[in-house]
């Protein structure tokens, strides 16, 4: 399927980083559902770059709909949304062209290609593909908001800068969650907040990178989303969130600290309070045998610093194989965790649409 | 999909734990592919509970293949494995069927299927239907080896007892890979071995149950598998590797680490070694912009300690919806971190083979 | 896929004609549904060959429900049908495995699988494999009958005997398709009936076989049913009849006779009546845009006469690359619509179970 | 998967009638395929209106790559096509919007979108859609001619009017469709082309519509494209063609002649010609068990007569729910026989190019 994923609301990407537009197609959303554009434009101004902390190349995210919006509302037919590439300076990349960028697609793509792929900017493989995404699934998110079901996300870690984690209450989580949901640098803890903002500040000095973990909960899930065994939530959301450039790892609930754990810590024991079933605690984050259990869906993102370094690097030349020093000139983001959070939800959101379809 | 994976080879699985039989379908694979009955046994194998780490459950694994093998080879249509369940204690189970056992999906599927669930020893859920995964992906990984490409799998880390890494150099890794192809509990350190095995048997007389992290490498991948976007090979290899029952992480290369790095940590720079382009660092697992780099593929993934455990826990009636005391009866396993190998390996060759032919 | 069809009901079939199984499994059926084993032999004995117009193989389909069946109901996860290869008399077939019967999928299969497939019996090409989807697709079947949707289909034509047509008025058409749902041989005209099984016996005597058509109805259905473009009504049916061995064409509603008309004509106009919008006429089948419009769905299905016949025919050697007469022994249908009449049911059910989940 | 087609090579088709622009994606397309522009404006040509037997909306068909192509040839990702819609004379159709055309989709996408539907101009049902299929496919199949595989229509039969079939020899069969490639109106006989032409003429005096039939062929396919059961050549190319707006009926080989054949003159006997193997006859249209042959693909599709008539017709309002006459205003085609034709080429290209993918 390639570019194209869900099984009951399918979501396919087109475009290049310095083609005249990029896109993508949403098909599967029911009818009626409300466009609503300040959402959409706020949730692509949280993938934008700002400011400091970002590259400096302007995103417009000049975007509009072309298909399958009709009075403000969505017609049930497929949603494609355009985005205008505007600044692609094309000249910055231009120069390394023949020396691919280590840990960048440049060479796999180049191989897989067989030449024949467009290699400005990453062409299809750069992070501004991941903009049409967070518009479409604006829509989503917002019906899924109507439908008492939230999604945030706040930073985790910022290179050995650790916030502190999401309130184990739902009630407590769900407020962090609205509060974030306008920041564009969302922690829970203030202090950590500008302690991570200058560690980027002073990065970027270094003509360095840095890295760090997302940490994503969802309130208000019904039990009984997800499939056994190859469309558990996790397989699904697992799925959705590696496509986000970047990210190298994914826990769920207490994930890797399972490992250190016993069983008698590891499950979360039943309570009846009230007439309702609840779980005492969360380490599963939300998901058992794959399937949704009531409690928040929590699940923490690494991504890795940004590949575009600035610092010279060993790479080669294509055209005659030896060594060369590359130093990528042009406008690079020292870190995109903040800016990765906006897809992260995105995606997100789509897989949840898809459960509900598939629940029904 | 639900219970069907893959894109060109697809894998269908089916089947209860107390049924009569469980099995799995698998389409796709080329015709005159070796059907090795002697390796099948052999996956089969590590899979199997063995000795004092494991339930006393004998689960004989007494396969036959249906369909799609023809004088010892595949046919080119539907190969169907049928495993059948020999050893179903319900009463152990039955006691207990009114009582969800918590961090299960008794009550999860409870509700998804609106009670019509065949509740016996998991149902369809339990870990025993990664069997028929096993013993068909067999026959792919057994391929993949024909075709110079190795898969192995050692544990990392059992509660608090640790293991090296894998070898950094491909030639050393290609080594440890076969060496641990036999062993029912691999690790790279022999003295971690008996450690780890001490400390679960301790944990079983605990009546308790311990989580670990398996870390498994693919070596002779050519440069090119994998898409952009949705068809990552992190993407696949994570939703089909958080299939198996029980995982709740993954990270691939140095992936949550990740999080501390400077970019200039992180980059894996390229040299020219003789004629040949390699990198001289594997922090990215073998996996650039989604796609294969030619390094060994790396990946670690988190397991948690078996929800069943004979130590009292909270629970509830379905009948009365009030608390009850619950103690689960019957074989348990203390830790599944060795048996999730096998099964990982399995799902690991499926994704594999699915890349090659779409890449084809 | 290969050999799994449906979106969101999938079914996935698996078998050869001489294997000692062969079987289906069906996955996304909702829990619940009442699997009536009375109805499925019903639906599979009209599928069976009967007497004297048909070959002499008993085929005993003795079946077995192995998984997603509990308490006589479905549980929600994969339902697989395991159907026993009884009367596999190979030497019939062994003579002739080197000689490609004319018509048969014998040689393309040979080439396709490049000599690996299962010869016996047609392999995977038998029609033997379509019992498997009758009686899985018979649960779907009877269900969409406790919702009011009733499939029911008749012989409109053997050689050059014609039966009439089904009746224009709903309430009349309801009626016949239930009057003809236990006949072995429907026809809406008693006379049109002998005449077409003494056409079959005689062609038999001639160690001949003959075609025909199928003409099929559905009543109950709602407005709405059905993708715009590639998951349009007509799309889905036709792909999976076409799946049906010896199925060469299909028309909805007028079909062909559409090529001699005015739009003046063709055109169903709408009237009023009482509160009801109505088609005073149906020569869209009940189809428009693509999606269902309320009137009966009609389609016709034309199927060839069976390939094994008796009378010597040309073919050649795979050994010796030479021309051969082929004089296929064994027992063969001499005609097989009133047979298919059972498969194209089934997969009818599956479309419009499809379809439906895919409208919820 | 609604507006998605293709198991390796997918098309997504997205836009309604009256909105901007409207478009498809492309995906899994080989890297280093040439881009023809010249051949791509031919065929968007063959499928635009003309003269005095078509609609007068002059479509421009201004189509522009938005993606996946570089340098003038196809990059290996996702190939979107973007059309400009230029003259949306929506008042000709907004009069008329709470009057639902028979036969159209109007009714049917009314209520299956509850009302959110753009209704203008048939929205997303327009024919309109089948521009960016054209363009895009118009790809895959100059890029089959360079393989060898040439595929080739013309009108069989326009109402009463009859063209000659299809010659039996492979040569000549060649040398038809070469001839006809540019054709607007591809007929092999002469006479019939402008009695047909006739035909249509005065039937648009009329203020009526005229239905036809298409006969389509490939020569150059090898043995063994296409799949057991649900991806037989017949289900995939009756899915694709059926997506085609107004198609009603379709048939392979002799199809519903096969009804009046006996199987001794439907088999088609193997010949042994030099080393050669061959069928002396084409019946099953290059077909055995859903499986190409090596004879040419031989298949008939009928189209309906526009259900856009000038004429008066019975319908109702939404509003009041009473019967209202309906006169069609605007322009529309008298006979789209030959407009369709581009289009079931197109698919054909594309449903070949993924057996091709799915056979390597």
């Amino acid at each position: 399927m390639k570019n194209t994923f869900g099984n009951n609301i399918t979501l396919t990407l087109f475009g290049e980083s310095h083609g005249d537009e990029i896109g993508a197609v949403l098909d599967g959303v029911s009818p009626g559902v409300p466009v609503d554009m300040d959402y959409i434009r706020r949730e692509l101004n949280k993938r934008k770059p700002h400011g400091c902390i970002s590259t400096s190349r302007t995103e417009e995210d000049d975007f509009r709909f072309i298909s399958g919006v009709f009075n403000g509302k969505t017609s049930g037919t497929p949603i494609t949304v355009i985005i205008k590439n505007k600044e692609q300076n094309s000249s910055d990349y231009a120069s390394s062209s023949d020396i691919p960028r280590p840990s960048h697609a440049d060479l796999t793509a180049h191989i897989k290609y067989k030449g024949f792929e467009d290699p400005r900017g990453g062409g299809h493989f750069s992070g501004r593909l991941t903009a049409p995404i967070v518009a479409l699934c604006a829509i989503l998110k917002r019906d899924l908001e109507d439908k008492g079901i939230f999604i945030g996300s706040h930073i985790l870690r910022i290179g050995g800068i650790q916030d502190k984690h999401f309130s184990d209450d739902k009630n407590e989580l769900l407020c962090e969650i609205k509060n974030m949901s306008d920041s564009l640098f969302p922690t829970l803890d203030c202090g950590t907040n500008k302690k991570m903002i200058d560690l980027i500040k002073e990065t970027a000095n270094e003509k360095d990178s840095v890295g760090g973990i997302l940490e994503t909960a969802v309130t208000g899930l019904p039990i009984g989303l997800g499939e056994p065994f190859f469309d558990s939530v996790e397989s699904l959301i697992s799925h959705a969130v590696f496509s986000v450039p970047s990210v190298k790892g994914i826990e769920f609930g207490s994930g890797f600290a399972f490992a250190e754990m016993k069983g008698s810590e590891a499950n979360d024991q039943y309570a009846v309070i009230g007439n309702e079933i609840t779980n005492a605690t969360n380490r599963n984050g939300g998901i058992n045998g794959g399937i949704t259990n009531s409690s928040p869906l929590i699940f923490r993102t690494a991504i890795k610093p940004t590949p575009s370094i600035s610092l010279p690097q060993r790479s080669f030349s294509y055209t005659d194989m030896t060594e060369k020093e590359l130093i990528i000139k042009g406008r690079h983001d020292p870190c995109i965790v903040h800016r990765a959070r906006a897809v992260i939800e995105a995606v997100t959101a789509l897989v949840l649409t898809n459960l509900f379809a598939e629940n029904r």
